[in-house]
């Protein structure tokens, strides 16, 4: 028996979106460790006397901290071997995957990281919005709307003058003060996108321009976890167009 | 016989990075179009009989046109049924992705587009690199170095002087240029790396500072397509620190 911990991306809700890497960590689990986020079908590829155990943080309600997944990780990877932590899209895409593989390593625990499909990439995607398009953008940025201190992230003052498309993860909070600062440099104009259960069946998408996204998001009685994406990029999602006639039409 | 394209994403490199979307979708190909950054290993996963063609653009060398890739999607689309266009990391990641789907759609030929995993997180990650981490990075910039008119894309300017980590890819070329920005504002000690052949065994990394970097990538031997990761993040990297001590020690 070899304590080890592979970390290991899940993907974006879609299960299909694991990557075969995954897939083959999994079987030989001996111990998984998964959250909300990672879509509960995965659990089927490890073996079926593995320890499956959900240390998920749902946003304000109680569960674990993060020095207790940290303990938890180096405990069962030292009485009981392979410890594969699954986390929703891509490990090292905030989620503070690397803080766990630290702390094994602290412990003297051999680790592994697989890469997952993030969905700062592949939520836009799936609903038909590339996050670069020649004549539209050369850059993406990704941003997080939830900071250690609660406060909006520095970069997004930066973000709203930039020609980036943005992309805002775990935002959907603050996603009027996000709009404000857009509009305070004169872009609420600007296209923008909120996706809440991205790849899956049950998608919902606002789509529409900075100054009038909240009250399209709560119409559409969206909710969070949600991915934002800011830019003339999501002109290029095919509804955008006819949102944009409709308007045109109750206008004249 | 049903016209249809899937885009699929081949991931970095190793040819385990794939999803499992992915294989499903080679499986029931009826034509597979490849370039050079798919691995050839994936092609196993279409049937024997399906018709796979290279369709290739190496910089600096003859090849197939974007224009003449689109053509040869739509046709063989009519002529042979469900075309898998297989491209390196994820389809909207850079790469033209969206603009073979867009006219396969304008020629009315049903489209779906299966996310992969892109170099931009996935390469620095398998080298030991967070794109985030607490404390150290909220938010990351990707950033092509190659654009249609040759230029260095404005958005670095902004990038060189943001707290994001900027990870910059098909840039190698343009490397001197890159850091003679950041130098110009004041940040020469910036920590940053530079991989080639990310997430496979013949990966190799050059890390250092800004100001050292052009000479270290140059005495490594490392060529395009490589990712450049600027930022703190770098320091995560176990032989940054190795490479510091070994400075200081000779400098004593």
């Amino acid at each position: 028996m070899k304590p080890r911990l592979t970390l290991v991306g899940a993907g974006p809700g879609d299960a299909t979106l694991i990557t075969l890497k995954g897939i083959q960590a999994l079987e030989q689990a001996d111990v998984v460790l998964y959250d909300e986020l990672a879509s509960s079908e995965l659990l089927q590829y490890a073996p079926r006397n593995a320890f499956k155990m959900y240390v998920g943080k749902k946003m304000g309600t109680e569960g674990f901290s993060q020095i207790e997944i940290n303990q938890h990780i180096v405990r069962l990877a030292k009485k009981r071997g392979h410890v594969v932590r699954l986390k929703g899209g891509d490990p090292f895409v905030f989620g503070r995957g690397h803080e766990e593989l630290s702390y094994a390593e602290q412990h003297q625990i051999p680790t592994t990281v697989v890469p997952g499909i993030s969905s700062c990439i592949s939520v836009p995607e799936a609903a038909g919005i590339p996050v670069t398009r020649r004549g539209y953008s050369r850059s993406f940025w990704v941003i997080t709307g939830t900071t250690q201190d609660g406060e909006l992230c520095d970069d997004l003052y930066l973000a709203a003058q930039s020609k980036a498309t943005v992309v805002v993860l775990m935002g959907l909070h603050k996603i009027k003060e996000i709009c404000a600062i857009y509009q305070k440099f004169g872009r609420g104009h600007l296209p923008v996108a909120v996706i809440q259960n991205g790849t899956k069946e049950s998608q919902k998408l606002a789509i529409g321009q900075v100054w009038e996204i909240n009250r399209l998001v709560q119409e559409k009685g969206i909710g969070a976890p949600a991915v934002m994406i800011f830019g003339e990029v999501v002109t290029l999602q095919p509804s955008y167009m006819i949102e944009y006639l409709n308007q045109q039409s109750l206008l004249a």
